[in-house]
């Protein structure tokens, strides 16, 4: 392992630096150890397509392994592009898991003003990520387009194809697409402007299952089509198509962070406890959640950062919340994470973080290497009060902060661990990803639930398209859709008793 | 009053709604009545100056009375730098409450594409905040500014006028400004591209207590000031030149902002509790913080008001956040504010707010009418899966999914409170600040603490200004800083046996 490696530092959680009261004493550590020991080897099978619990029936692998192949047919749908030459607004139209690691990936590995600075893109397309259906920020974005619009290509991901938010959103490009034909009286090719990133299963009878899919391949020419792997669940696909095609698109070097996920997917195989990161992180949140501190703050000290904090946000809510253990006992179990922002939310969530309530673990995000720096200027010597701020790195500032908050937290008992990166690239940012991933797995395996399942989002789906007036029968609610629409707005109306 | 008012709709608090167990009765809802009903009078004396316990003895107003007299203060500032007419960007530069209602007005009324589209600006300046101290974020943008720094105007926004991340800033962008001079050998005026809001508060001796003032006053020419209102905490600055500046300097109406504010403090004036919106909201949220749902999710259902969630969460964390009551006794108090964004969430987080532990009270803010609505495009004969949706606004299908939710949510006897907007307008923005304001302070008052310090905050910025290496003695810990620099060194150094 030539390249440096990302470390968790967990020492705050210890008994013997925190406290006996809130930190984990050296009797607990070990019986952590055993119990995570035991689980390593199964989560790591249920990662290549084992199954922990007889009752899960579902094709599914888990989380992705690592996957380079995938990488190769990305990048050879960038080459495509490129020598069409004519992609400068690259726009993604998904939600959640087809979104949030879009989202990340860019944040974290181009600089702050890629989509503002022509220069700093040399060429490659500033990248627009819409996971929301709102129509204001919408139209604002296509009417700023205007005519660049011929210049754009959309990738609309969604792996059932069918998505609500994202099937809205690309009958609405489509229509507008396709009425530049008849404004220019050219031919504007579909292909040119939409690449599908979707499930390509078939169902028994050999048919997609995918309704993208089936638009893709009935559009003359063909629409290009990228793959959501096959029974990988959304949250777990950033290291597919559907996170890849985006960052390489942007310039990313994908290859290094698929490296960087190899070389975590080897650390966290050790079946060695403390010699294992995901390990360790899983006991640690695992043991937090157990004993009354079921939020989990996640605080990088990094812009670069940040938007990692919403991936993980996803990844953590969806894989862990669950009402049923696999013993179909009703347990109603999930951490709630948290998102927070080194050093912005010092001067906004840090008061409730030392004196609220002490029910949080924080995980903060640490990067010792700035891939650009600043020098701060020299003090006026009428303000000496800032005398030792003059001359010194910003960076230094930062991690000065960072330890401060550290040291501050600690003091007063709350628990904290500390990812530490030598530097925010497209290396370690795949070892971040994998990290939680697995270890995120390995939390659903103490938690003794379906981590790859998401039940409770079926019902809203439903609810939406009884609303928006769909037709027959709803079988997850066991009535027509339109009295179960009924049931919905007699349930919401607004009773004016209870208006203020 | 002619303008339409924001409303709240609280029917899924009440237990004949969510049941007994998680809603509020009709008796438990009379005794909170009886309780905020007293307390109305106390929280808006507070507002003028009023002091709710004796032992409360700085001087301070609470929370800042509308004050048309800040907004003309504003607007002539703006006509200065508009006659000068060379402020292409606009950047703030302020942490905490001196960017995050910055940010919430911008999000919220200017359009999603302002700064990326000139035609849109109509010549006012692009705006960027900048309320952190991330090296490579800001090289990035300095970067990419390059010349256009001859057309930037900073405002450097600081009430003490030494928060180490602005000041930090302010000295970098001096330097930068001064290395102009001697590079295109002609004067620079500093005065023509900063902007200081800070204190304008003098010690006994009429010295002047802000670093920024001092240094302000001796540049020659003097930089143009705006004041922090005495008295008030940053967190409830946002209708002051703090917030109002950039707001006016990106042709937002701040006029209306504190119409708006002064029509809702009619309403929260009102002695009748149910009459009174800041006393409802209090009331339901200090109910399910005493009956263990400490967690206080915010979830607007607009883009445009995604950034108020989090000035919100600053207001709410640092407000409420408190180890003492005013009887000094320990209750390490405060909600825990979450933001999350419909629908965009709903792909994230509603699995978890569904399944999870049912600890959290959430608060839907809807909009009726969107400033712009798109119409979803035909679907294809062979995906009629996707009928419902074709030829509908994309408003109705978001403004559906949020009545999903919600119904989603009640049905699981979720609490859900929402907050009705006719239309994101500067109005309905200014009703909404001070609807919050209000409510934080009625919290407060309801859990009978110091709603306008934020004594945890202290300690953290000692320890940074130790690490940076200040000398003398930390009245703070009482001690030599270098001894507590020594001291949190320690305590914050990696040690490898608890690294993995």
């Amino acid at each position: 392992m030539a390249k440096p490696q990302i470390k968790i530092d967990y020492k705050n959680v210890m008994a013997d630096v925190i406290g006996e009261e809130h930190g984990i004493t050296r009797r607990r550590w070990a019986d952590l150890a055993e119990k995570v020991e035991l689980l390593i080897p199964l989560v790591m099978k249920e990662i290549v397509g084992f199954k922990r619990h007889p009752d899960i029936t579902r094709t599914r692998y888990g989380l992705l392994p690592v996957n380079n192949k995938i990488a190769q047919k990305v990048k050879k749908q960038v080459d495509k592009i490129s020598k069409k030459g004519k992609c400068d607004n690259l726009v993604v139209l998904g939600i959640g898991g087809s979104a949030l690691g879009n989202i990340a990936l860019q944040t974290a590995l181009n600089p702050y003003m890629y989509n503002l600075d022509d220069k700093l893109r040399g060429g490659r397309p500033r990248l627009f990520v819409f996971d929301n259906i709102d129509p204001a920020q919408l139209a604002s974005f296509l009417s700023a387009l205007g005519d660049g619009l011929k210049r754009t290509v959309f990738n609309v991901i969604s792996k059932s194809g069918r998505t609500a938010e994202t099937a809205a959103q690309f009958l609405l490009i489509k229509k507008i697409l396709k009425s530049q034909n008849s404004r220019e009286k050219k031919e504007v090719h579909l292909a040119d402007h939409i690449i599908i990133t979707t499930s390509f299963e078939k169902d028994k009878k050999g048919r997609p299952q995918s309704t993208l899919y089936k638009i893709a391949k009935s559009e003359k020419p063909n629409l290009p089509l990228l793959e959501v792997p096959k029974g990988v669940g959304g949250r777990f696909t950033v290291l597919s198509a559907v996170g890849l095609f985006s960052a390489a698109m942007c310039g990313i070097d994908i290859d290094e962070l698929l490296a960087g996920a190899k070389d975590m997917h080897d650390r966290v195989s050790c079946r060695d406890f403390k010699k294992n990161p995901a390990a360790v992180t899983a006991a640690v949140n695992y043991h937090y959640y157990k004993y009354g501190k079921r939020n989990s703050v996640i605080m990088p000290y990094a812009f670069a950062l940040k938007d990692m904090a919403d991936w993980y946000r996803q990844l953590w809510a969806e894989s862990l919340g669950k009402r049923f253990d696999l013993n179909k006992r009703e347990v109603w179990a999930g951490p709630t994470p948290i998102k927070a922002l080194g050093v912005t939310d010092q001067h906004s969530q840090v008061q409730l973080y030392r004196e609220g309530p002490n029910d949080k673990l924080f995980t903060f995000l640490e990067v010792k290497n700035f891939n650009n720096d600043l020098i701060i200027g020299p003090t006026p010597k009428y303000a000496s009060e800032l005398n030792c701020l003059q001359q010194k790195k910003m960076s230094l500032l930062l991690n000065n902060e960072k330890k401060a908050t550290e040291y501050a937290l600690s003091q007063d008992q709350r628990p904290n661990l500390t990812v530490l990166f030598d530097r925010v690239n497209a290396h370690t940012i795949g070892q971040f990803i994998y990290l939680y991933e697995v270890t995120t797995s390995l939390m659903g395996a103490l938690l003794d639930i379906d981590t790859y399942n998401q039940p409770a989002v079926e019902l809203g789906k439903e609810a939406t398209f009884a609303l928006m007036g769909r037709k027959g029968y709803c079988k997850f609610v066991k009535m027509p859709y339109k009295k179960f629409a009924q049931q919905i707005k007699t349930a919401t109306k607004t009773n004016k008793k209870y208006l203020v």
